[in-house]
C-alpha cells in the first residue's frame, strides 16, 4: 500500500483535481537554542535551510547554499522527495516567504510576515504583524481558489515541531512532538514549550501565535483559511498545529492532513490525536533504497517536511507505484546530491 | 462593436480558456522629470500610484493612499476599469512587485525587481539586475502555464511610456509615444528618450532595457517569454516594447497586444506599426458614462493603463455588452472615487 488511512475517510481522490503545490517558507529564532533542531548542517547554515529548500524545488539544486541543506551527519532535506514528485506531477510550484531571514534566489509571493523571536525568551511575533500576514494569506488563498481545486501545502522552518507543539499545548492538546531526530531531544523541546506556554493568557488562535507561535502557521493558517476549497495540509506536528487554528476559526473548513509513514509510525509522536481532521499517511518507501541517505527516514531521521507525503500522495494518485517512485527519487537524488557532493 | 481587430487576426476566443491576470507594477526615477507624466495627483504622491491600483485591484479601495490615484487635475486611474472587470469574470489577480519604491498593503510575487533610474541621466538598470528579473519572471510564467492558458498581463509604471518609447528607438521603431495627458508632452519626453537612446550601443534587448528601459518591462518580458502558452500583453506603448522585445528573443512566442480604443484612435500614436504582434482595441464605452471623470477617458484623457483594454475584453468574452459594462465600472464608481472623496 502505497498510503493508508490514519484517521477518518479517504480524501485521497481530491487530489484528482486542479491542484497547485504552495510551499510556506520561514524562520523562528528557536531555531538558535543548541540541539533544538537538526536541519542544517551547523548552526551558521540553519537559516538557509528554508530558501535552499524552496530552490531544489524550482531548479533541482540550491543556489543559496553549494550543497542541499541536510542534517549535522548528512542526511538530506526532504526537498528531494518533493522535487521527485513535482517533477513527475507537473503541478505547478507556489512558494511564500513566511518570514524568512534569507530570501530564496528564485520568484516567491510575500505575504510581509514577520521572523518569528525565539519562544522560550519573549513573544513570537506581534499581534498586529500576525493579523496582517493571516489577512494576507486569506486574501492568496481566495485568489488561488478562483482557479485551483486543491493546495497542497508544505513547509520548512527550522524548530517548526516546537512553536507548533507549543501551539497545540496552548490549545489544550497534549503533543508528544516529534523531530527531524530519532533521539527526539524532548526535554530541550518541553521545556521550550512549557515556558512559552506559561505566557500565554487567551484562547484566540491569533493571540496563541503571536506568543508560541512562528510566522510559517500564521501564512499556512491563513492561505487555509482563504482558500475556499480542499486544502491539504502536508506535514505533521507542524501540520496538526494548523488543523486546530483553523478548525478553530472555521470548523465548516475543508482541510485534511497528509504525512508520511514515518510520522505517522514514530512513536515519539501522535499526528492521529493532535490533530482535528483526516489524516493519511504516505509511504514513501525509501526504507527499501540502495542510497543510505534515503534509507535514513526509514530509521527515524528527518521522517517528513517540505510536504513530502503530500507530494508523494500525489505521484501515487497519477498511478505511480512505491517502487516506481523510490527508482525516480533515487535518480534524482544521484544528480542532485552525490554528483554535487562528489 | 465592444472590440475591434486593429491589427492581424482577432485572437478575442483565446480568452475563453484558463485566464489569469497578471498585474506587474513597479517604478522608474524617470517619472521625477516635472511634466513627464500625471499619473498621480502631485508628485510626491507618482510613487504610490503603482502600490495604490494594486490595492484598488485587490480591495476595491486603496490603503497606501486615502483615494484612488488620479491625475492632478482629478482624473481616475483606470484601475478602476479593470477592478470591474475582474470582479465581474472572477479571473485571479496576481500582482508582481517589478520595481516598486513603496510595496502594496497586500500579498504579492517578488521577481527581486529593482527600481528603475532616470533614463535621463544614467543606465536604467544593471544588466545583471536585468538578466536576474528576466529569468525570475521566467520561472513565474513557466510556473503559471502548468495551470492557466492564458495570461492577461497589465502594467502600472508613471513614465513608463517614456522608458517603452526610448526602448522602441533603441530597437529602430518610430514611436509617436503615447500619454496620459490630451496635449501629450512631447517635446520633454523625445527629448529624455533621445538622451537615453543616445547612449545605446548593443542590439541585445536585455541590455537596451538595462540602458533606457524600465523594471516593468523586463519583467513582463521575462513572464512573456516563460510562459508556454498564449499571453495578452494589455496596454499602449509600453506592451508593444514588450512585443518587440519577446518577438526578438523569441520569434515564436504567442503573444498578443489589447488595448483601449482610446489608445488605438489616439493621434499622437501609433500601436499598430510599433507593436509586432497581432492588436485588438477593445471600447469601454466610457465616453457615454454620466461621469465627468470617466467621460474623460474619451477626451483623451488617462486613456489606457493598469491593463483596462485587456480586462474590458474579458468581459465582453462572457457575453457582456459595453453599455451593461459601462453600468457595472459606473457603480463602482460611486463607491470607489465618489463615496470615498465626498
Amino acid at each position: 500500500m502505497s498510503y493508508r488511512v490514519i484517521k477518518g475517510t479517504d480524501f485521497s481522490d481530491l487530489l484528482d483535481g486542479n491542484v497547485a503545490f504552495v510551499l510556506c517558507i520561514g524562520n523562528t529564532m528557536t531555531a538558535e537554542i543548541p540541539g533544538i533542531t537538526v536541519a542544517g548542517e551547523s548552526p551558521e547554515l540553519i537559516k538557509f535551510t528554508p530558501p535552499a529548500d524552496a530552490e531544489l524545488l524550482c531548479y533541482g539544486y540550491c543556489k543559496s547554499i553549494p550543497f542541499p541543506p541536510a542534517t549535522p551527519d548528512g542526511k538530506p532535506t526532504p526537498a528531494l522527495i518533493t522535487y521527485t514528485a513535482l517533477r513527475l506531477t507537473h503541478v505547478p510550484l507556489f512558494v511564500v516567504d513566511s518570514g524568512l531571514i534569507e530570501k530564496p534566489k528564485m520568484p516567491y509571493w510575500t505575504v510581509n510576515a514577520p521572523v518569528g523571536r525565539n519562544i522560550a525568551e519573549e513573544s513570537a511575533m506581534d499581534l498586529e504583524d500576525v493579523k496582517r500576514t493571516f489577512n494576507y494569506g486569506k486574501i492568496l488563498g481566495k485568489e488561488l481558489s478562483k482557479e485551483f481545486d486543491v493546495l497542497v501545502i508544505g513547509e520548512s522552518i527550522p524548530a517548526g515541531t516546537t512553536t507548533a507543539g507549543a501551539v497545540l499545548k496552548a490549545m489544550g492538546l497534549d503533543p508528544k512532538v516529534s523531530s527531524s531526530m530519532p533521539e527526539n531531544p524532548v526535554d530541550i523541546k518541553r521545556r521550550v514549550m512549557d515556558m512559552a506556554v506559561s505566557r500565554v493568557e487567551s484562547d484566540d488562535p491569533l493571540e496563541i501565535m503571536a506568543e508560541v507561535g512562528d510566522p510559517v502557521l500564521v501564512t499556512v493558517s491563513g492561505i487555509s483559511t482563504g482558500f475556499a476549497k480542499h486544502v491539504i495540509l502536508a506535514g505533521g506536528t507542524q501540520m496538526a498545529a494548523v488543523s486546530q487554528i483553523v478548525n478553530a476559526l472555521n470548523p465548516d473548513a475543508e482541510v485534511h492532513i497528509v504525512t508520511t509513514k514515518y510520522v505517522a509510525e514514530d512513536k515519539t509522536s501522535d499526528i492521529a490525536e493532535i490533530s482535528a481532521t483526516d489524516v493519511i499517511a504516505s509511504d514513501p518507501g525509501l526504507e527499501k533504497s540502495t542510497k543510505a541517505g534515503l534509507r535514513a527516514y526509514g530509521q527515524g531521521f528527518v521522517k517528513e517536511g517540505v510536504g513530502a507525503g503530500g507530494a508523494s500522495l500525489l505521484v501515487y494518485r497519477k498511478g505511480y507505484t512505491t517502487e516506481q517512485f523510490l527508482r525516480e527519487v533515487e535518480r534524482d537524488y544521484e544528480v542532485v546530491v552525490e554528483q554535487v557532493r562528489s
